[in-house]
């Protein structure tokens, strides 16, 4: 019998972890148990919830200080029949995380898919080896970046930051999330722009760069809009999706006429996954629910801002979306803010060679411009990865030079 | 200018509340300003966010112990222009709670919406007074009940259960949020069975039920589905609208062919709802949105049950739910979990006649059965209102007299 195993971290104030536990096993599936009689415990015993685990964790002192009462503290892991649900994250959060996330301090940290199930969601249409193959690029870590204060601007604004990025040697240049569909900048004319600069600049620079357009607007027109962009000649597609909902970005990845990389934003996702009694862990959130429902690349708060996720965290969600798996692709990991060209060597280190360097202010604070700064980082990538400190390679390299005194040196 | 003003509760560690409030209107609007240029400021004036107001608390010192620093508690309230966005709760969401969600302790407690917004989503399609006419009820709070332990049953057992509850009297029987489509209650065999089980008992009792069918599955199969069961006779639809998305609530509430009540089930909302130092508002998220959207009842945890929603944001959500507006239609609050008759006269002085008494064990638990504990329930309803003790009404209903004393007298 096929089962998914829900991992719960529970601050229980009755103080009987085992008590809680079956009363989810039972609670979120045939209801009761020991009263039923034989007959009923027969034709119930397949859809029966089952305790797999109870693991008592330390006193948090801390918690049961801010709570102001004594809890017991611990991981409980329950297996659900995969036979009562259908196969859609609506359906598998509603029965592991639905009544519970509203029942006391229960935290889901982990779901596993098993492999029957895990083939019934697409994965990354095209992942890191899709993506890579756009660009023709396989031995570095990919370079984006993002328009910057372009809210109230027009498409002039937006063709000269495209095109200086793209120059600078930027992969991938993404839409603010905040830009939604307007009148100084409308999402067809956008992409029609953005297509004749990007094919410019790749005859000068003989580099690709990708745009990726933000996909906005009401859910059931999204998947017009996103073929109509494919057809307008997108590069790829930014995604807001926990304000839509995760299996409207498996809708999206599904399409075989959206054959483009879909960047999943994480707005609205630490309404989930911040605090530590509540909601989903950032791993799953962030990693394994959005490599499953097919995003390509998964943008989240990098370890190094001034308001960052914790390291763990980062790479946890990281971890997530390069791992192995038998069912679907890898996507590409997309730590952002905080992010200037001293901190390659930490990104490298910290994210591998399969990850994506995503800046904003540290392109386009540059003093010498965003193509610079783009230049910047790529120099600092290059010399990284032939673990060339990078003051000896600012003194060939003089946008890096200029970087390093901007932001500080080699972390 | 229209603007929406989000209100936000903010932790802030580095104790400038003034500051934080201006990087929070600038970094999600034009992004900078002082350093701008005239012409430049002229053109994105219109576009900036503006700080409304900013409320120093007192200190929280439950707070600082758990985050073991010094911070500074406040309210901030911020201005958005509208303009800034498409008028869809996922633009809305991004803007003002997008990056912010995972910028450090700050929880969205508001968003208002002016008139000129507000008419741009539906509200409830039925609202209170649809719903009323439907049933031919109009002068007590309405009775819901549940589906018990139905995963792993077949139709027989659906039937069972459905008629009992008909015949006690209930107004809206509501499927499991649990129960998917299946092999042994088909979603379109649940609305046949449920059509003419209804129609029988209403034969008998001369008062309608209204049997409302968990709409599930994946999202862009969700509207012909909704449609589907509209032609088959389904009364209400149940909806998990979290584990989706809010605007694909607003996408079945518009659709003028899925003429029946909505019912939005909390399920996967504590997730978003529990934490008092991120995430939204219950009464944002399960009272204002959920109106904007479309739904025309909806459940949320009683202030009553053994782990409860404290009775302020239970009331603070059926405010927001039966408000006056001008845009939108009222829509029932239906506090859930921990209900019994015992209860009534409580529910009735909290959340008024437009609500929904809605049990499980309260009524499937009662000792002569579910049509029983249904009765029960209705003669609690009409004593409280006539302001009769439930004891006394209990020597003339002996079903009201089991449940008393079964559950307890009059709270
Ligand atoms: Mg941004
Ligand atoms: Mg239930």
């Amino acid at each position: 019998m096929s089962k998914v195993i829900a991992t719960y971290l529970v601050y229980d104030q009755k103080k009987n972890l085992a008590k809680k536990a079956e009363s989810i096993a039972l609670g979120l599936t045939v209801g009761s148990w020991t009263d039923l009689p034989a007959i009923d415990q027969q034709q119930l015993r397949l859809y029966k919830g089952e305790v797999v685990s109870i693991e008592e964790l330390p006193i948090d002192q801390q918690a049961d200080t801010y709570f102001d009462r004594e809890l017991i503290k611990g991981l409980i892991k329950i297996a659900y029949p995969t036979r009562n649900f259908s196969a859609d994250l609506p359906a598998i959060l509603t029965t592991v995380f639905g009544k519970l996330s509203l029942d006391g301090e229960v935290k889901l940290i982990d779901l596993d898919f098993p492999v029957e199930l895990a083939k019934q969601f697409p994965g990354p249409k095209l992942g890191v080896n899709g993506v890579r193959e756009r660009l023709q690029v396989f031995d570095r870590p990919l370079l984006m970046s993002i328009f910057k204060s372009i809210i109230g601007r027009d498409l002039v604004f937006f063709e000269t930051q495209l095109r200086a990025q793209a120059l600078g040697g930027v992969d991938l240049v993404k839409d603010d999330e905040i830009l939604f569909d307007n009148t100084l900048t409308p999402f067809e004319e956008r992409i029609r722009v953005a297509r004749a600069v990007l094919n410019e600049t790749e005859q000068q620079t003989g580099e690709r760069t990708l745009y990726a357009v933000n996909l906005t607007g009401h859910t059931f027109e999204l998947l017009d809009k996103a073929k109509k962009a494919v057809e307008l000649g997108a590069d790829a597609l930014l995604f807001n999706v926990f304000t839509y909902g995760l299996d409207v970005l498996q809708a999206l990845s599904e399409d075989p006429e959206i054959n483009i990389p879909i960047l999943a934003h994480p707005a609205f996702g630490g309404a989930v996954t911040s605090s530590t009694f509540y909601g989903v862990s950032h791993s799953l959130w962030f990693g394994r629910f959005l490599r499953a429902v097919g995003a390509d690349l998964v943008l989240f708060p990098s370890p190094y801002g001034s308001v960052a996720l914790a390291k763990e965290a980062a790479l946890g969600i990281a971890k997530e979306l390069t791992q192995d798996s038998a069912s679907w692709k890898t996507a590409f990991p997309v730590p952002s803010a905080g992010i200037h060209p001293a901190l390659v060597p930490q990104l490298l280190a910290d994210f591998q060679l399969d990850s994506v360097i995503n800046a904003g202010g540290g392109i386009h604070g540059h003093e010498q411009g965003a193509a610079a700064g783009g230049r910047a980082f790529r120099q600092a990538i290059t010399a990284a990865q032939a673990n060339i400190p990078l003051s000896q390679a600012a003194k060939e390299h003089p946008e890096l030079a200029t970087a390093l005194r901007q932001w500080g040196g080699q972390k």
